[in-house]
């Protein structure tokens, strides 16, 4: 396959978390001629909204996700009402960012329950009470489906055909608002993922994001690799995805306790730059 | 839900492998009343076939099932046909031993490989190749689907879905000798759990494992939890499980180096057998 396009390259800025925060995020892709940005939400209320906006508008970054809402099952209806309320802020702060979705990790099983099909039930209900006021606000809504592994304590959602039901039956006219994030350490085990993604077509497909899976995997949440050290078929995934008619980003995101996050962050960058074009 | 028959329960040789070896494990099941044994191959190899064999039928224990066959896909011709060569002798050791089947764990990526559906064709084919033989024999063959956080190093079936539709290629006609195990651990986050175990039916549902999925898990290979210890609905899978028309074993497989691995063997036991009672 021919290397992707460079200019799709995008920074989730978790890949530099314990290294930079989101100002020093915006001035390395600046740097390093990165085009995208994804920050997370704790990194944004630090350097503060308007700030953010102003510098990654000034440098004419695009935001291709904002990453996260979602969060929605828990035990008690005023627990699940404030996870409604800061998913309603976390589109408002999608919408000043000009970001191209926001990101749902939808949530796991609430304590002591063991009731994942309840937990499934509360996501949708979660994400249908937000949908209007991302539609609103001209936010596409984003669910990620995790891998399994994070079923209990992440997000129930756990395979890209699940998130499309999902998105079929809050959608069910394909208004739009609402599509998927396919990352793909969560999905590349998937025997459906081949068909999972031509169903989902450009209209659902709403950001993809890159990493690799290392064999062996030492921690089961902040192991990922770089792409080209790991098992996935990056290439492969990446031609569904632009068969399919997604033409964005790809926004590298790696959680690496023991590797990338102990590097220096320019090389982390450097590196992501030259593993796009070769292994991607 | 009612209690299960306590008389259901069995015990996979696994779950106290670091204490005891096959024949001390058979001699606990009988102290305890556990009518249901599934040996390890390693351990069979140990205590040597004919031995074990005398001493599983001298005490009326039942086979619930030999651990295991598979690890199909390998680099090239020499190791997949030595692979298949050991799954003969695994159906000849099943065999002796009177067992319900063999498990089969199929095996993930060959080293340097990043081919998945290339592997799923190796294992499509390995358990084709020893198909007949196992029929002659009357040994049936389980495909037992992995969690997806294994499909890279030990198995690339990783839903009951993917499983079943691989027996639906290999046995079209519904022959049988070739179903699949159903191990709680692997398959609880499934959203088609239930459906796929009303498609598997009392003909292709070999055996059911069970142990728990813990909140958090400290180690991808051998952390599972005793049941009742973590988030898995146990009652509610067995319920699905029964209905298809499963009326086997249940048999306790737990790898756990950090708890149950450490402690007094019988005591092991006994908690199975407590925990059997009032959690699945």
């Amino acid at each position: 396959m021919t290397p992707p396009d460079p200019g799709l390259l995008s920074l989730n800025t978790a890949t530099t978390r314990k290294q930079w925060g989101l100002a020093q995020a915006i001035a390395g892709c600046v740097r390093h001629g990165i085009r995208g940005i994804a920050p997370w939400r704790d990194q944004l209320r630090e350097m503060g909204v308007q700030p953010a906006v102003h510098a990654i508008r000034g440098h004419g970054l695009s935001v291709t996700g904002l990453c996260r809402g979602g969060m929605f099952p828990a035990g008690d209806a005023a627990r699940r009402k404030a996870a409604i309320d800061d998913n309603l802020r976390a589109v408002d702060e999608a919408h000043a960012l000009d970001a191209r979705c926001l990101v749902l990790v939808v949530g796991g099983l609430p304590a002591e329950s063991k009731d994942i099909a309840g937990a499934r039930e509360q996501v949708r209900d979660g994400i249908a009470a937000i949908l209007p006021h991302a539609r609103r606000a001209g936010i596409p809504l984003a669910i990620e489906p995790l891998h399994p592994m994070y079923a209990a304590d992440r997000a129930c959602v756990n395979t890209l055909g699940q998130a499309l039901d999902l998105c079929d039956v809050l959608d069910p006219r394909g208004e739009g608002g609402l599509g998927v994030a396919v990352d793909v350490y969560h999905v590349w085990w998937d025997p459906q993922l081949e068909r999972q993604i031509e169903r989902a077509g450009k209209a659902r497909l709403l950001a993809f994001h890159i990493c690799d899976w290392l064999v062996p995997t030492r921690d089961m949440l902040n192991d990922r690799g770089m792409m080209g050290d790991g098992v996935i078929d990056l290439p492969r995934i990446r031609s569904w995805i632009q068969r399919a008619g997604y033409a964005g980003f790809h926004e590298v995101e790696i959680f690496s306790e023991l590797d990338w996050w102990r590097r220096d962050a320019d090389e982390v960058l450097a590196t992501c730059k030259d593993r796009h074009q070769r292994f991607c």
